[in-house]
């Protein structure tokens, strides 16, 4: 599974490692990652165009930043659980929930997560990597109402 | 854009470089790396789950190895583009193709890419970010054919 040091070395951008640090800032996919106490710790440049959030605004703040009010509670029930028992039951699963922007506007988001473990192996973060899907969201309604309408039934 | 070192490196993970390498490898999301020739040079824990090939097939190797042969002179030609001038028209697109698995099996993949620069700020490889959206597609093919056959015109 781990990469071939050299290999990559010889491209010009050093180590593996910071090859890494130049994926993970240059995605277009908004990376964001929070430690033990959910409070942001990486920011990348998708997330503040996705969310709106300079990384400057978002470091050090908590995940609820963009996390609609009402899904707060369960969010955080979820990812305690996960710092206790370092297991993740989402660990392939593409999660969709709704997201707030700084604009206050409501997004649709889709996105996986991975569970860090420090030195101890104890969890000491999570990662999450998101995609905006508020468009192809609305298309599918439209869609089903479509749908539900040829049907003579309710979306 | 940079995160603060100083905070994630009390995450008891290390330096940023090296939590963002933890990002990578341990991602759920298939991560891919191809250098400037268009061979793979890092190659994810979750690109063996989607593709099926371990790193030590893929490192190396062309990226034919999971493009579908009627697509590749499509693919290289836009990848070779993208090198000679340093830019990229999907910067912050989600581009939608067929992809081959290890097994011979055709899955449907959405990826985004970003370029990476060497020291010298010339192209140096693409990064892509990639998830397997065949369920999700083979729902949507679905609908569209209620849809269509409710509507009596052809899919």
């Amino acid at each position: 599974m781990m990469t071939d040091a050299n290999r990559l070395s010889d491209m010009g951008l050093g180590a593996d490692d910071a090859i890494c640090a130049a994926i993970v800032h240059g995605a277009a996919d908004a990376i964001v990652l929070a430690d033990r106490d959910g409070a942001i710790r990486l920011w990348n440049g998708a997330a503040e165009r996705i969310f709106g959030f300079r990384a400057d605004e978002a470091m050090g703040r908590s995940l609820d930043l963009i996390i609609p009010e009402k899904l707060r509670a369960r969010h955080w029930e979820g990812y305690r659980e996960v710092m206790r028992t370092g297991r993740s039951r989402y660990s392939t699963e593409l999660l969709s929930v709704p997201a707030l922007r700084k604009d206050g506007e409501r997004i649709s988001v889709e996105f996986t997560v991975s569970l860090l473990s420090g030195a101890d192996g104890a969890p000491s973060g999570i990662a999450a990597i998101l995609r905006d899907t508020t468009e192809r969201r609305r298309r599918d309604q439209e869609l089903q109402k479509r749908l539900a309408a040829l049907e003579g039934r309710k979306p």
